[in-house]
């Protein structure tokens, strides 16, 4: 532990920006990585991005003026970005989000607070904020899947955020398969996201008009939403059932591609189909820990729900100030 | 540093094992990860572990006295293992191609040697050994893939070996596809090693008997190898092409995964495909940097042949045994 990293500690808390496409989030964090206090902002993403940082800078001010503090209370500010990140130079690659390119994000902050700024991908931290303060917590080695309008991912390797890649979405599970908003074909994401559930859960609502996935959206096939299917299926529909038997594998070969690849102890779900539960949970650990490679000479692999929900970007973010 | 590497450094050498189902290849290895003496002796697998160690052990003594030199002049000894390896407790879970289990090889040999060993996968040190002294030298992110009988596969992240997993021939590329050793169904390793070319071969070399795949085995289609479906795809063979083209599709595809894992900036290919040099190199890293995720924004991955062949194994057990 450096000198330095005894001032930083000293400080009581960071700040953590979950920046996305519609809203700013915004908290300010403890070292026992709970949120002291924290506030929402709208993004308005087509402004300059001097303008957003602008903003953001203003409620990390406000938030801490709040709780009586300052900003020499603060060691740092992490922010969570969509995108393409270069997290050493704290550039914002690329973002189809909030349509950025070679964005400094870093740099234009430290410049309107003047304290260290560092930034990683959102479900980077996600993913860290579920490592420190949620369901995987202890562990050195977890992965974090989102599944919602895509597959959002991150993988913890050793304690720490992967350097880069982590782009499991875009993991193939079907050579020359479903097109995939990326370009490739055959893509998890294609199959496995709650975007690609509901699509194919329309499908067979139309092909089915007698099946419960029809009368549960009213026959609105417009109103169709991921949690339809898991509940068709629970009430016994067969299709519903047999969508959802090729989701939960779908999901599952995707698991076992990552504990082939690194064998984490856990893999986390997050995003708006894992509130199914262990209904989803159970079937995916049970399928990863049968078909991935040297099965019963290592140790299991573990499938969670993710539980910190929207506190997650911000606590994970918060967390890539640290001390090490 | 501490004290203790210093001691180690000053001697001037280790030791590297390749232990193989069949042989048990063994040097010397210098800091520079020069091999100044090596031999060869056969396992004899289905002996005790005990009695292959004691070989080991006779092996090291001997090359160092071939060269003046004794234990005292050793740091350490490294093995590469064939199998699922426990690299911390130093024991051989389990090895199918030597038949053992829960082996704790690195206190055997370290008993008979009184110096320290080390053990990890025999494509991992592989992969190491690109690292220290081959292909990959001055990386910090490389897969190696070996094209054989199946598909062995190392990764090395931010320099060093990854902890566990890494078994990159079982990465799925065909939900629901060719049934794998491993049990999984559509493995990479039932498309793109070299038993899988050679059966795809001799398949289509029977359907097509008037093709040049079928000629240059002489109408013998249990001689086909792995060099026929690129001689004669070279030759102008359409039926060859089309297979070829497959067959690097699979590669591509494999390959494209592990950018979206982790981002490495090389992948090597070894193993006996791999003498087709850029014929297979280029068209794959064509395709992996068009396919990848966010391909504008992050440096290219490089796709080339590994160098060190048998060599890489020795040098990179040695490497096991470092000084950081």
């Amino acid at each position: 532990m450096a000198v330095n990293d005894f001032q930083e500690k000293s400080k009581e808390l960071r700040a953590g920006v979950d920046l996305g496409g519609t809203n700013i989030k915004v908290g300010l964090v403890n070292w026992e990585n709970r949120i002291l206090a924290s506030a929402s902002i709208p993004t308005l993403a087509e402004r300059e991005p001097k303008e957003i940082v602008k903003d953001m800078a203003d409620t990390v001010r406000k938030l801490l003026a709040e709780i009586n503090k300052g900003m020499e209370d603060c060691a740092g500010v992490g922010i969570g970005s969509p995108g393409t990140i270069d997290r050493n130079q704290g550039v914002v690659l690329y973002s189809n989000n909030i349509r950025w390119e070679n964005v400094p994000l870093a740099q234009l902050l430290s410049e309107e607070l003047g304290v260290m700024v560092r930034i990683d991908n959102d479900a980077n931290c996600a993913t860290l904020g579920e490592v420190k303060a949620g369901a995987a917590r202890g562990c050195n080695n977890v992965t974090l899947l989102t599944l919602g309008t895509g597959i959002g991912s991150g993988i913890i390797y050793q304690g720490r955020l992967l350097g880069s890649g982590g782009e499991l979405g875009h993991i193939l599970l079907e050579q020359g398969g479903r097109k995939c908003t990326c370009g490739r074909r055959g893509c998890a994401e294609a199959y496995a996201s709650a975007t690609a559930l509901i699509k194919d859960t329309k499908g067979v609502a139309a092909a089915h008009p007698a099946s419960l996935l029809y009368k549960l959206c009213d026959g609105r096939l417009e109103r169709m939403n991921a949690e339809i299917p898991f509940q068709a299926a629970k009430q016994g529909d067969r299709e519903a059932q047999k969508l959802i038997d090729r989701y939960i594998q779908a999901l599952g070969e995707l698991v076992t591609d990552i504990a082939n690849f690194y064998q984490p102890e856990k893999v986390l779900l997050g995003g708006g189909v894992s509130v199914q539960g262990e209904y989803l949970t159970r079937p995916i650990e049970e399928y990863v820990n049968r078909n991935r490679f040297g099965w019963s000479h290592i140790p299991k692999v573990r499938v969670e729900v993710a539980q910190l929900g929207n506190q997650a970007g911000i606590i994970g973010a918060a967390g890539l100030i640290e001390v090490d």
